[in-house]
């Protein structure tokens, strides 16, 4: 019996323990690089670009009028590109493309194991975030956007893993 | 002995068939992404943003003085982030971070299992490359930068793996 304590506080010790020297990131930590978003002016000619030149396998096109996208997933063995084109009147990509008429990177997504802790650790670092709340994000999981300027001029998405 | 040449033979359909089905990627393709670089004002603001806010385990400070900056790995759990700052008085990202004073993602880098034959397969594609040659990046490794008009306003960096 008594040896049965000793180990369930031999295990706690080792817990608080990890606790301490993870600290803030006890509840949450980063993941994978889920994606790299490149917005693109011509979806056509940059998925030709990575499927018969590059010899990626890539998707079909999906329409995403929620989101204001149309998406083609590149990929990659450990990660995937996701060319994006504007789709209807208000897509969040069409200043993008305006301001960069070649296209380029718009964001990077990374996963987070536990996106309602990782956006409050956010707002008390005063990193900001564009949006009050997470919203359903592209792949039907919450996500939080952090602004660029709080991240060295990118674009961050965080997405629940 | 027929039985013998019978199987060369039958090996040897089987690699055409293969050869035709590939087409011009028989010889060498995309691996995974090694990493997005991060040109950054900042190296050490940066650099906290990953480790301490975002709880990521990152390298110490790298000088490279013969490409010009100063690099500090992101480790994500699948690939990695590159903060590059600029080292000396030539560095090649001096001109990104005057264009672009927050920072922002300077290139992609996606490894290749053939770098001679990407390479190759590139100039004939009407891909210009940023070099003749390929040079040895900072990873010890042959690389080729592809010009960003011919990729969507990317600049892409393939790697030899």
């Amino acid at each position: 019996m008594l040896r049965n304590f000793q180990s369930v506080f031999r295990v706690l010790g080792r817990q608080t323990r990890q606790y301490s020297v993870k600290s803030d990131h006890a509840v949450w930590s980063l993941g994978r690089l889920n994606h790299v978003a490149i917005a693109v002016p011509d979806l056509e000619a940059a998925t030709a670009l990575y499927r018969d030149i590059l010899g990626a396998t890539v998707s079909e096109p999906q329409g995403l009028p929620e989101h204001g996208v149309t998406t083609v997933f590149v990929n990659l063995d450990n990660t995937k590109l996701e060319l994006l084109h504007p789709l209807g009147d208000n897509s969040p990509i069409a200043g993008f493309l305006k301001k960069n008429a070649s296209g380029g990177i718009h964001h990077i997504c990374i996963e987070v194991n536990n996106i309602d802790a990782a956006v409050q650790q956010m707002k008390e670092k005063n990193i900001r975030c564009l949006s009050k709340e997470t919203r359903i994000g592209a792949h039907g999981k919450p996500v939080m956007f952090l602004h660029p300027k709080d991240c060295n001029g990118v674009l961050v998405e965080l997405e629940q893993e």
